[in-house]
Formats: structure tokens, C-alpha cells, sequence
């Protein structure tokens, strides 16, 4: 190893090729800090043609290495496992000025959403894909691991804001496809590959991106309903709206969480089982359309609507806050889960039994995007590690029973690996190792990270 | 081949392999019918386990296949080329009822895009892609071939639809994943890697497709330009209506062609050099907030516009009609293009020039679709193949040098298989063969397509 550091300090100049342990640890967890293993080193290249010497070297000399980008992923893919080179991309910051006529940039794979948004939002435009991590996770990370979020409804996930990429392969040659062209049916779609690969085809360091319009008007209505089949139905209707823009769920125990850790006052006078938030935005204020579609919904019991945006945040916080409110309670399991639609009511009634089955006295909050049929499960109270790995088991199997997927947004990394094959067959396993053997012979990128 | 040919009759009943020349002869060619060679039989399995079948049996026996659908391709990639089996999905018809909830249908690979159609609109939905070959094109071959059309600026090309796939690899193995998830983050994005991948890779044989809403109220405007910059820069603005739903270029040439062809009357009193067909669509009546744009845009030099179906109908046979209207004149060269938007103004004005110079007295006619800066190229008059050939390298040298792509919405298959090199590099093809010989490695499916 250390002639390889050597070679490295060569490449990349010795303050971008980190062995001190201070200096590294940053880089060996995720944002949930249960992972954490040491790094041979941690490198920084500046461009393309850095990584490329990078990976050239360090699969010289059999030395695998780790992806990393703004290092808020949940699932163990970007932490290093066994004295892997972390590779981090957050020199790769280079942002081109917004292409207007195609509504598309450029940018570095270590540029954050929250650098993008200030890029692009002056121009009218805005990025498809929005959470809370913003500041944070880089568009490199969010591509490699196909982000969701709360837009995804409208938008779609990121895969589909990806009109190009530039990537460099295991054995160090560079694959480019930046023109952005909307059409272009010349071979396999190897930008949609690499999104959502989780770093182990390639490493990506830069992106064409869509751009979508940045909607001025909107409109927020929180709606009061009496079951989850109920927020199912109303946001059938509401699909019929172009201007729909999120669809959110969440229920009585979370609203009762998120109040007393907010103190937020309660948003309706009498008590229901379930909430659904929706936002709608348009160029003109969509209000009417959006009261005019509730006013025929017989499931609504009761309806807060608001067009400012205080009156927009201050909704949008009871659904938000659920994260930091359920983690003032406790270190929860969390499972990001997705079932098909007409599955989602009969999921959340039956989760908590399962989860109460193997850890009694365990408490499951649930939220979600309804249109994707995604829960993000949270469980409090499970008594040891083993109660949290049985909480895990029994909520995936039973998921994966509805037809549903083990991993909506977060993906597999390290931590979901055992099971994959819940939600994927052996023929479909089979073809997703062939695929990585062919593309990285000798297991150099992520090694461990998404395949058994 | 006489082993094989009985084993598949054992499998699939002697009616449904053809060997036959008469019965064989539709399956031997393409829309084009530029290209027809012979092949050993033509099967018609009926569902999933009998394609598997299928495959199995010629893989055993080491029996190339060519997959075929509704047999519209354009780029000689569903006819035999040495004695393949030709495996016909025409059979896997099966149209499940909508699922309301999801808004998404699985169909059969064999399912007509018209089919489809009457399938889902009467419930309010429909399907994101349209073109006129609805009644013979397939699900499967449109998905294989990742088909695009007018609706791609608002809707995305058939990629985009695909919310699942049932395939057969070239093992005889299946892989389904039809649940139809919209968030699924668990693995390599095969269904994604499968479309467009032109029968290479694996035999689609289902598909869960997304729908989208039915819009009931359009609005098509033709609109008169001095020059095509105009148009690239109207359409920049028109993407900030949420209602866009097509913006399709022509220029004085091929209205004089389409006139004269279909008898219509001139659009505008005065003579214009470029054509602009914008249609918008919503829930509601759009023509307001388009009228209200238009009247900021200087650069339209007229306009005319229409809401009610037939006069909707009469603007877009302006543009419609161009591929008969140019038929009608000889058998032209046709070619599929795209350039970044910033340079389809560019593209425009050079195309005829690099024509004319290595086809002397040819007449080049474009029309296209401005947003995906997709440009088709018909060329009449070549003299002779030497010519034609000259007119296409030609052509697609021009748009390589420009960052385009040799082929935008119809594929590769052997027909663009020599000019592959000029929109992807030497890394990335390497890549792609990879890929290929990971999933195919004995070359069983679709032998020549796409790949060098």
C-alpha cells in the first residue's frame, strides 16, 4: 500500500491523498453513523482526469476503492469496509452556466443540490428532485443512488433528470455523453445504467441534467381523511390535476409526535386516523382548480388550505418534522419500503402487527409518499439488536409479500444486501452479477456495496 | 436445422412455426422494405413460457434468433439476415384490465399501441406516446426500440413509460418485475437497460405500463417564423406552460410539397420561410394562457389557431403529411437526427449544402420536432446507392460534428450499425459489447444489430 499512497500523492499532490485518522474519519461513516470501518486513504481528485488516474492506479495495483459524494446516504454503500481508498468527489464542483434554449447544465459530480438550486432558480428554472439533505448530498451521489423525494410524483426520480453523464470506467477509461439530446437511440442507455448503481459500474464525475420551470403559484391543502384507502382515492382524482406536485401521508400517532416536539397547534378542531398533504404549482395560481376537484371528494372530512408561504410552511411542517420528531423519541429502525398502490391501506394496517409481533411494546410510525406507495417506516422502542434485525425481517418479508420493494429511495449499499433477493429473482440477481462482472472484472468499485 | 424445427413444432404446435416462403415473407422485411433475406422458420410462441421455450431450444442449438413486433422498424433490425429463427410476439396479445389506482395497465408484448389506446381512454387515461404507425406497432417493439414521436416533450420517450418488464434472456431464463413501482430502488435498472436495446440483450415478452391523464381540452396554434433561431427561442417560452404538448418544425419547402399533395389551402396570405405547430392540452380550455404568450412573442410573424377538433385536425395534416407528400415524389433517403437545441438552427441551414455537394441536384426536405432538437432528413433525387450512401455519411458526419446523434428516435439496428462510431466513443462501445457478451454470450439474440 504504500508505494501505491506514493503514486497517488504523485497524481493528485500529497494534501488530496489523506491518511491521517482525524483527517479521514469524517469519511468512513454515513449520516447514520452505524457503519464506520477505516480507509487505506482518502483521495481527492479535481476532475475527470484525476479519477481516471486514480482508479487507473489503484486497480494497477488490486487496491479496491469506495465512491463517496456528500456522504448522506442510510444504507452503508458509501463507508469504506475493509481498508478501501475512498474516493471523494467533492472537488468535482464545476458549474456551467444554465444552457436556457435547452433548459439543461453541467456540473461536476460534487456539486450539492442546494449549489445547483442557486444556480438555476434566478433563470425561472428549477431541479426535478428536492429533500432535505440539500445542502449536503451532491448530484454524483443523487444520481448513483437514483434519489426520490417529494416530487417525484411530478417530476420523476432522478434517473429521469439525467440527460448525459460522464463516468470513468473500472479500468480507467472515461465514457462521455454530455450533448444532452433529449432523442438519441444509438446503443444501450448507459447513463440510465450507471444511475442507481450505487457506484459499483463506474465512477461518475460529471452530469447533464434537465431542468424543469420553476412554478411561482402554489397552493398546499392538508386533508383531514378517516383511512388510508381514502388518501388512495382522493389522490387518484388528483392526478387528474397537471399542476400536482407532492401527495403526502402521514398519521394520527405521527401528527401527535410531530406537535409535541414542535409545539405546533393542532390543524383541525376534531381528531382523524389520517392526513394527506398535496401541493399544486403552475404558472397562475392553480387554487380553484385544486378546491374545485376537493369540493366533489366525499372522503375529505375536513380541509386546511393555504396559499402564502408561511401558511404553505407552517403545513408542510407536519409532515417534515416527522424525521426530527421521531428521533427526539429514540434511535428508530428506519425502513424506506414501497408497496403497489392498491396494496398501500392493506400495508399500513397491517405493519405495526407484524413489528409488535416481534418486538412487543415496540412502537411503528409511518409516513410517506401515497402516489409511489412509499412508507418510510420508523420503529421505536425495539429492546436490543437482534429485536431490530427481527423488526427488519419481518417488515421487509412482509412488504415483499405485497409485491412491494425492500428499498424505494434509499438503496441497498451494504446494509439491505441480504435482501435483495426478497424483491429480486435469482435469473434477475444472476444477470445484475453478470452485468457487474463485465463491467468491473476484478471487483474494484464498491466492492460489497448492492450484490451478494 | 430439421431437429430443430421439429422440436419447436413439438413446443409451440405445427401451425405456429412457419416455413412456408409465402407464410414466411411478411416476416422477412420491414416498413422500409429496403432490406429482406431468408429465414430458417418463423415462430409465433403464445405467452412468456413458450418464448422461454423457445429460446431455450434455439440456444441449445445454437440457432441465432431476430425478435420481431409489429415490424415498422425503419433501420433493418427485425429481419433476418442469415437464416435466423424470426421470433414473431404477435401472439402475446393479453390486454389486463387498467389498474385505475396505479394508472397503469401490463400488457403483452404483442399488443398493438392502438389497441392500448382503446383500452385505457375510455377510462380517462392514456398512453404517453403516440405516432402514426399506432395500428401495426407494438408494446414490445416499441419498448425494445425505445420509441419516440410527438408527445416527448411533454411525456418522454417509451423509456420513461416503462414502470416494469417480463423478459426472456438469451438463456431461456426469466426475469419479471412488474408490480409496476415507481420508487424501487433495489438494483441495476434492467428494464431500463432493456429498452432501446433493440432485441439484443433479451426477448421482452410483458410490460406494466404507466398512463397519463387524458386531456380533454387542446389547443393547436401554427405559427409563422422568420428563421428556425425563432422557433428554438418561442419554444424556450412556450416549456413554461405546463400544457405543452408538441412543437413541431417545417419549412416553406415541405408545405409547397404538402400542398400540392394533399390539395390544402395556404395557412398565411404572405409566404413565411418556417413553420412552428405547437399544441397544448390541460383539463381545461389552454388557449388563454398560450394566446397570452404568443402575444409577447415578437419573432411570430402570424399566427392561426384552432381549439375545436377539426380545425386542430386540418393545422397538424400540415405537418403530418410531409412523409407522403415526399413519398409521393420518389423514394427519398431517410435519415433520424438530433443536435443539441442551441445548434438545430445551424444544422438546418448547413444540412442542404453538405447534401447538395456530394449529391448534385438533390432536394433535401427537414421537418422534425424543435424541442429534442430531432430533425428528419429526406433527401430526393440521389442518383444512384453510391450517392445515397454519400448523402448519408454526409449527413450524419455533419450532426456527429455538431454533438448530435446519428440516430434520434429510430435505432440502430444494422442499417446505422457503421456509423454507431460517429455518436459514441471507443470506451463506450466497449462498454456496450461488454454488456451484450455478459447477457448473450454466444451471440443467440438479434446477431448484428446495433453492435459492430
Amino acid at each position: 500500500v504504500s508505494g501505491l499512497l506514493e503514486r497517488l500523492q504523485a497524481v493528485l499532490g500529497p494534501e488530496h491523498v489523506l491518511v491521517d485518522p482525524d483527517l479521514r474519519a469524517s469519511y468512513e461513516t454515513d449520516w447514520t453513523r452505524r457503519w464506520t470501518a477505516t480507509a487505506s486513504a482518502v483521495v481527492r481528485p479535481a476532475d475527470t482526469s484525476e479519477v481516471a488516474d486514480v482508479v487507473r492506479t489503484c486497480a494497477a495495483a488490486g487496491q479496491p476503492m469506495v465512491i463517496r459524494g456528500g456522504g448522506t446516504g442510510l444504507v452503508n454503500g458509501s463507508v469504506p469496509a475493509a481498508g478501501e481508498v475512498v474516493v471523494s468527489l467533492e472537488r468535482l464542483r464545476t458549474l456551467d452556466a444554465v444552457d436556457e434554449v435547452s433548459a439543461q447544465i453541467t456540473v461536476g459530480a460534487g456539486v450539492t443540490l442546494a449549489a445547483l438550486q442557486a444556480q438555476v432558480r434566478p433563470l425561472g428554472l428549477d431541479f426535478g428532485v428536492d429533500f432535505a439533505a440539500r445542502d449536503s448530498c451532491t448530484l454524483g451521489g443523487m444520481v448513483a443512488t437514483n434519489a426520490g423525494g417529494e416530487r417525484v410524483l411530478r417530476w420523476g426520480v432522478t434517473r429521469t433528470q439525467v440527460a448525459g453523464i460522464e463516468a470513468v470506467l473500472a479500468d480507467g477509461t472515461v465514457i462521455s455523453r454530455l450533448a444532452g439530446l433529449p432523442k438519441d437511440n444509438t446503443g444501450y442507455d448507459l447513463p440510465g445504467l450507471l444511475a442507481g448503481s450505487e457506484g459499483t459500474l463506474a465512477v461518475i464525475t460529471r452530469l447533464r441534467l434537465r431542468l424543469v420551470p420553476r412554478l411561482p403559484a402554489r397552493v398546499v391543502a392538508l386533508l383531514a381523511l378517516e383511512s388510508v384507502a381514502a388518501a388512495v382515492d382522493v389522490v387518484r382524482r388528483l392526478r387528474s390535476l397537471a399542476s400536482l406536485e407532492a401527495a403526502e401521508l402521514f398519521l394520527a400517532d405521527g401528527l401527535t409526535l410531530v406537535r409535541r416536539h414542535t409545539g405546533s397547534p393542532a390543524p383541525f378542531v376534531a381528531t382523524y386516523p389520517v392526513f394527506l398533504l398535496a401541493e399544486c404549482a403552475a404558472r397562475t395560481d392553480p387554487s380553484e382548480e385544486l378546491l374545485e376537484l376537493l369540493e366533489g371528494a366525499a372522503e375529505v372530512a375536513d380541509a386546511v388550505i393555504a396559499s402564502d408561504a408561511p401558511g404553505r410552511s407552517a403545513l408542510w411542517r407536519y409532515r417534515e418534522a416527522h424525521t426530527e420528531s421521531i428521533n427526539a423519541e429514540g434511535v428508530p429502525v428506519k425502513l424506506d419500503v414501497a408497496v403497489p398502490l392498491p396494496r398501500l391501506a392493506e400495508a399500513v394496517d397491517r405493519l405495526p402487527g407484524v413489528v409488535a409481533a416481534v418486538a412487543p411494546g415496540a412502537r411503528t410510525v409511518l409516513f410517506g409518499h401515497v402516489n409511489e406507495g412509499n412508507l418510510h417506516v420508523n420503529v421505536l422502542g425495539a429492546p436490543d439488536a437482534a429485536a431490530e434485525h427481527a423488526v427488519e425481517v419481518a417488515v421487509l418479508e412482509l412488504v415483499a409479500g405485497l409485491d412491494g420493494s425492500i428499498s424505494a429511495e434509499h438503496g441497498v449499499g451494504r446494509a439491505k444486501r441480504e435482501f435483495l433477493r426478497l424483491s429480486r429473482g435469482p435469473a434477475e440477481i444472476a444477470a445484475m452479477q453478470a452485468i457487474k462482472s463485465a463491467l468491473d472484472p476484478n471487483g474494484m468499485l464498491n466492492p460489497g456495496v448492492l450484490l451478494p
